[in-house]
């Protein structure tokens, strides 16, 4: 079977099963009305009214169990067709009110109007000419469905299935209509598959960043600040510092320079780049009350960078000028779309910006290339990149020929790095071609992360330039990077990925000492080993509180802390400790009983070397 | 005599100078009219129409050789009265028709009137009471001026005094009317004083952080961007995140742990607040143009890190609790407001906030004391420090005990701190008491700079509280703490007081390297001492282009560089270099010529160190 072939019959097999679902509910609840039964990512949903009862998660054994008995009946799906009076009246006479309201429509309608209602709605209906006369019925057992197909040849042919959700569905999506009760479930054509999938499903609940970032206190939400704006705690902001800094450092190597720039700006610099046509409703407008200047938030910072480059003559003997900043640009979003860290409107980005000669585009291009490699190595992700180019259009600005020999390099630059990549024509910015990397996570999602952008039109808008050995003047080429992206996402993405089990570089509490009781000796070994701990740079915190020794490790192990420490009577007199290493984690590179000193220096190393140590 | 004594001595004499400036013109000019000629600081003006002819610096040197003849020949100024209306008629004889103008507004609106006119108009007439009917004059030699007085005997009093400056002048200030000349000058007692001072202005000048902003390629401005709002260079930055994290690591160490607020805030936050009632005119506003959210940008940070405090609950065992943040706050000035950093629109703060119990005031404020203490002696400014208490009055909010003893706390902390202080009741904020730190530069111009307050109103606002030991409940008190204050207005004034020769640790560039030639052993090694350097953490840069070595030199120089080495064959050779260190600064700890390494590795500790070497 082809690809093609597998992913119809997959789609066949989960109609299929909302047919099933219905008909078992048909069996239970005979006065049960039916709206529509479509196939989604991974299932399948019908909404269903059965008049004078509220259907629940309770029910859903009963329903399973008897959809595995239609299943097990191995009940053939019939095919055949009606004039659609005919079928209106099949709707009126098995009192489906609803499948009367869809026939009617159809009738009216026509396929070509018809072709608005939604897909939900067509996958019940013919397929049809310039005027619908017939529509197809499909019947398995006693029930019967309007529907357009295709199904599976009989009930025996689903695979592994489980109603996972109910909730309320306005029909049609109108809240002006009746609600109705969507089941929602999920098919497979094996018991592995779904079981493969319901695990899924689970970590990725277990790992959602909403659900850590509460339970690890890494960053909060309030009403009175706003949606879309979250303020980091001072555990979120450890790794989000320790993240950035490492992003920063990469490029920091290579002769890249921190700038400072505002967040507020004139609109004015916005015109003059060309962001304000492209973005201008997304911006944040400012009002100053006390004087008229037409003021926005900062949606991007390149036209900022420029300016910097632009405030002094330069010379080709300093170029490449490298200008690297961690800052917020901002978009005005809806409110309904923020979700946690994944979407804000406040965005910190570890942008970049390269002015450099035309012929060091490639070796620019390389050393960053080598850094998002280098970074996604570190974090445990796999990475592919996409060399998006120009097409034949005229959407493009800049020499054709720049366009050509920039994206040789581009691509030469890729090989070199050996990563893997594929290339889209048609896909580049019309400024300039690009790389962006995607990023798999430990759950196998793939997202869109770092980029790098070649620019030859800002370059020219701004009037940057360049004298060049001979004298003469240069407009210099712009590179545009952020090896993160958006640092928020890069959490939200990361927290999932590593399911908050931080590797100690990353880990806002690296080490916890847990005393075994009060007395004195003992909480003065510990509170020493904290300022030992704190002398070589490591996070190190102590529980010296009265709880339980059982309850303080358990309380450790909740906040995913690499390294416990118990300490007792035994440990002061020995001066060595047993650390109690986070299960995801490899051993260390200690004897299982370690002096302390050498414990804690073994850890602020690891720390140094950022070295990946968990199984993700 | 006595202090009060010698400032109206020195009153009369600047005021008598300008006198002598009068009839000076008036000699040179005979139809010169006059306006009005005020003391100002340090000197006094005098606005001048001289019909036909338009005066220029030119002309100092002439007028300012009668002024000395005027001197020469000791003439004594002579008081007398006259009837207003015939000072009237004088003033119409002698042609002045701005003297006229004055004594007729005089003579219309009495002396309660008069007392609107500005004051340099009232240094011209004289004292009077309920109705004016005498007037008073001076005059010295043939010059007869309206005027109230003070001045010395004669001519031969007045000091040294120098012409500084000639600009136009509306009369009365108000651009509809004619535009005079205002002549200006300064005098002092004697010519050493004059001299010290003219030598202090150059210095100023000299200093000015605009100028050496734009000479040390620190920060620029754009058109486009706006006023208020710089962008820091590469080498600007460099400076600005040295002193940040050094006024962070002060407070880091004591336990303060950063967190991460968004700009841009819903206005409901400063409601609650109380912020927007006392600052909502200089808040930015922000427009949504997706949503209906009413937003500003921040324009203080306590409220949002209340916030944090607030988002889980608290026990007596974690407080204090301290947050510590670079951010930027915003006000809305106005444009003419706006001069270099000194004031800027978006102020970064090194902002902390502490939350603890009552009892804990005073050692969290004697730790921000000794912290602020140990960054001013770094920087090298002596500080002095203002504790504002609360008066009788009933502006003040919280309960009066928690007033007392915690005004207490604070004065305990600053004499346990060992610092200058005096006292103001009535200063206090009207959430609590505050100690504000005056620092003092090498001009010997006073600054204001650290600020620590006490705030027992916004735990309140904001609800928030921890559980005591007993299990009931508190609230805690805040403490606001800057040590720096704004970033941008600490650079201002530290760029004027070490006049851009900054020691090792802020230098944007630390070393630089200068090579004879262009041959290859002396460029690689000199390269490959940039590479030790940078590995060392050092800002270490090349120069190896085509100039002569004497302008390289020179370069550095006004670069103000702290190390700068000559490489040639003989440094290649033998290993060793010669640094030339930067003349303000003290000699090196190393002999005069020392091993390569050795001198990078001494630089190195140098900048750890944040040693203070230099003279300002």
């Amino acid at each position: 079977m082809t690809d093609k072939d597998q992913v119809e019959q997959l789609y066949a097999m989960r109609h299929s099963t909302a047919h099933i679902l219905a008909s078992a509910i048909q069996q239970l609840w005979p006065e049960a009305r039916f709206g529509v039964g479509p196939v989604i990512e991974d299932g399948f949903y019908y909404d269903i009214e059965v008049p004078g009862k509220q259907l629940s998660k309770e029910d859903f054994w009963k329903i399973e169990e008897t959809m595995r008995a239609i299943i097990t009946r191995n009940e053939p799906f019939e095919r055949y067709e009606k004039p659609i009076d005919e079928a209106i009246t099949w709707a009126e006479q098995t009192n489906q009110p609803y499948k009367r309201e869809l026939l009617n429509d159809l009738k009216r309608a026509g396929t070509t109007e018809a072709s608005k209602l939604n897909s939900a709605e067509l996958g019940a209906i013919a397929d049809g000419e310039a005027q619908i006369e017939q529509v197809s019925f499909y019947k398995n057992g006693n029930f019967v469905d309007l529907c357009k197909g295709p199904h599976i040849a009989s009930t025996g042919g689903v695979g592994a299935f489980k109603l996972i959700k109910i909730s309320g569905a306005y029909w049609r999506g109108n809240e002006k209509n009746a609600q109705l009760q969507r089941i929602q479930g999920v098919a497979f054509s094996t018991e592995e598959e779904l079981r493969d999938y319901l695990v899924q499903v689970e970590e990725a609940r277990q790992r959602d960043h909403r659900r850590l970032g509460q339970e690890l206190d890494l960053f909060v939400f309030s009403d009175m600040v706003g949606s879309g704006l979250p303020l980091f705690t001072p555990r979120g902001t450890v790794m989000r510092e320790a993240i950035l800094a490492y992003a920063n450092q990469l490029r920091e190597r290579n002769g890249y320079q921190k700038v400072h720039i505002p967040h507020l700006t004139k609109r004015k610099l916005y015109e003059a780049s060309g962001h304000w046509d492209k973005f201008g409703e997304e911006l944040f407008l400012v009002k100053s009350q006390e004087t008229s200047d037409e003021l926005v938030l900062k949606p991007m910072n390149c036209p900022h960078h420029a300016q910097i480059y632009a405030s002094r003559p330069r010379s080709y003997r300093e170029l490449p000028v490298r200008y690297l900043e961690t800052t917020a640009v901002y978009r005005d979003e809806k409110t309904g779309e923020l979700a946690g860290l994944s979407r804000v409107r406040a965005i910190t980005q570890d942008d970049s910006h390269v002015f450099c000669q035309r012929g060091q585009i490639e070796q620019e291009i390389s050393s960053l290339l080598e850094a998002a490699r280098e970074l996604y190595i570190t974090v445990g992700m796999t990475l592919r990149v996409r060399l998006s180019y120009r097409d034949d259009g005229d959407a493009y600005l800049g020499e054709p020929e720049l366009w050509q020999t920039s994206q040789e390099q581009l691509k030469k630059a890729v090989l070199a790095n050996k990563l893997e990549y594929f290339e889209e024509t048609g896909e580049a910015a019309f400024y300039g071609p690009k790389i962006d990397f995607m990023a798999t996570d430990a759950l196998g999602r793939e997202h869109q992360v770092a980029t790098v952008q070649l620019d030859f039109v800002q370059p020219k808008r701004f009037g940057l330039t360049y004298t060049t050995e001979q004298g003469t003047t240069e407009q210099p080429v712009m590179i545009h990077c952020a090896l993160l992206g958006s640092v928020e996402r890069f959490m939200a993405v990361y927290i999932e990925h590593s399911a908050g089990k931080f590797p100690v570089w990353l880990a806002p509490e690296q080490v916890r000492l847990l005393c075994v009781n009060q007395t004195e000796p003992i909480v003065e070994y510990a509170k020493k080993m904290v300022v030992d701990g704190h002398e070589l740079g490591l996070r190190i915190e102590l529980d010296d509180s009265n709880e339980s020794v059982g309850k303080k490790i358990r309380a450790a192990e909740s906040s995913k802390i690499p390294y416990t420490v118990v300490i007792g009577e035994k440990e002061v007199a020995s001066g060595e400790v047993v650390p109690r290493i986070r299960k995801d984690m490899a051993v260390m590179d200690v004897p299982l009983a370690v002096g302390a000193d050498q414990f804690l220096k073994t850890v602020a190393n690891e720390a140094k070397s950022r070295v990946l140590k968990t199984s993700l």
